[in-house]
């Protein structure tokens, strides 16, 4: 049973894991180096404890913390409380819903595991922004993708931000990041996949033709502006594209990998028994 | 041919256009009164002007003047060159490539007007979120939607932030905007429109059922969080869906809007000439 701990301090040392929230690099080394990251917002906070994430503490203002009593007393870790204008104080923010916590990180998965078993599967190369992190996961765990692989330099999926769009589907999408970008897709070709990468160019192949079937497939996204690198559309078997209109030069990554899902999930046999 | 003003002050009366950029309720009001908006970056600008809004000015750090050079020239609106520190004090954030641009409003089209020769539209609900209505607008001009509706509370397309997001998309989408929320989808459908209510909810038909032929579709997207209104879902003719995982509450609106018109738009039969 956790403690309910109420703060008067915005300096108290206790909140050390929630400073400067909007501060991007600071934060990505904090977090790296305690092994930490964020929930924010009393679903999203759910869903990371259902996924098993373990809880180092609540920080909730006053009026959130019934919405959030049982999770709180199920567990051990502490809970904080601040008054609303404190707790911006901490974080440097309006907080989402007046709930965030602070959970720990578990060892990744490798690649060969959170592929073993699967049919599609997404691979982000570079992609840096967290919020299209969170918003592909969203997306791939609605169409049913079964994992997502990361290239090394790809933005982290437990960022808080990344993790807020994808409301809370990071925790749920099994991934796992490859240590060699230039290598790294070989290990899925090795299993199976069919790498199908995803680009605008006018001489791919229409994307829709690759619906439906039983072989793997990987489907390849690149970083926002420039796209996948000539190295890795030069890996892949086939390079696919979503039909858009001629005067317009793209769709954003996050939206271009909803559709490209939506195409390669439709009609796939059910998984043998 | 503009005069190119090299400025030393952030407090020029001249850069009043450019004020406070953070503050989305003092510029709702800033640009209502004046009729305008704001273009950032040169190629959200280049599109702006070529879709024929008018420029008030151009506001630039020396080092865009170049990539703008040709534009600027072209008209006879006032170019302000500021130091970059200078910029980020006008505005409150590090302007996106240097380049912004103060353009006039014109007079919004009719509905009538926007959607007399459409066979695919969409008509926004109160989306209030501008990164979503950009978003939104993108992936409509992707897959080639005819114009787009909003509802009245539905947000400014032309806001900063829509216009960025959307790539400059919302200067070729025809949209405008109806008077009257409750009675407002009476005009489409007496205009022979299919009124389609995009709902995550288990007993509408699946999208897809949808796609193709040659009839006109208008298809309804709500307010993010709640979707669609009781009494636009009660007016339309079908409520579709697209089939997502039962273990994810929905899409983002922007992802399921470009997933809706991938599908909506696929093998509509060319317009007879």
């Amino acid at each position: 049973m956790s403690a309910i701990v109420r703060l008067e301090s915005a300096e108290d040392p206790r909140l050390g894991d929630y400073a400067n929230l909007k501060d991007v690099t600071l934060r990505r080394s904090l977090e790296a180096e305690h092994g930490l990251f964020l929930a924010e917002g009393a679903k999203v906070i759910r869903r990371a404890v259902a996924a098993g994430y373990p809880v180092r503490s609540f920080l909730l203002s006053e009026r959130w913390l019934d919405g959030l009593a049982d999770v709180v007393a199920a567990g051990d870790a502490p809970c904080y409380v601040l008054p609303p204008d404190l707790l911006e104080e901490v974080t440097g923010f309006a907080v989402h819903r007046g709930a965030i916590a602070s959970m720990e990180r578990r060892p990744l998965q490798s690649v060969a595991d959170v592929t073993a078993h699967a049919r599609r599967i997404l691979v982000l190369e570079d992609v840096v922004d967290h919020t299209n992190v969170g918003a592909i996961f969203r997306g791939a765990a609605a169409f049913g993708v079964d994992a997502i692989v990361l290239a090394p330099r790809c933005a982290d999926p437990l960022y808080r931000r990344s993790v807020k769009v994808s409301m809370g589907t990071v925790f749920t999408c099994p991934y796992a990041r490859m240590d060699n970008w230039y290598d790294g897709l070989e290990e899925l070709r090795a299993a199976g996949f069919r790498l199908v990468a995803l680009t605008p160019a006018d001489d791919a192949v229409d994307l829709d033709t690759l619906a439906g079937g039983a072989e793997r497939v990987a489907l390849l996204l690149g970083t926002e502006g420039d796209g996948l690198s000539a190295r890795w559309q030069g890996l892949a078997d086939v390079r696919a594209r979503i039909p858009i209109s001629a005067e317009v030069d793209s769709l954003n990554v996050a939206a271009a990998a909803a559709v490209a899902c939506y195409v390669l999930t439709r009609d796939v046999p059910p998984r043998p028994a």
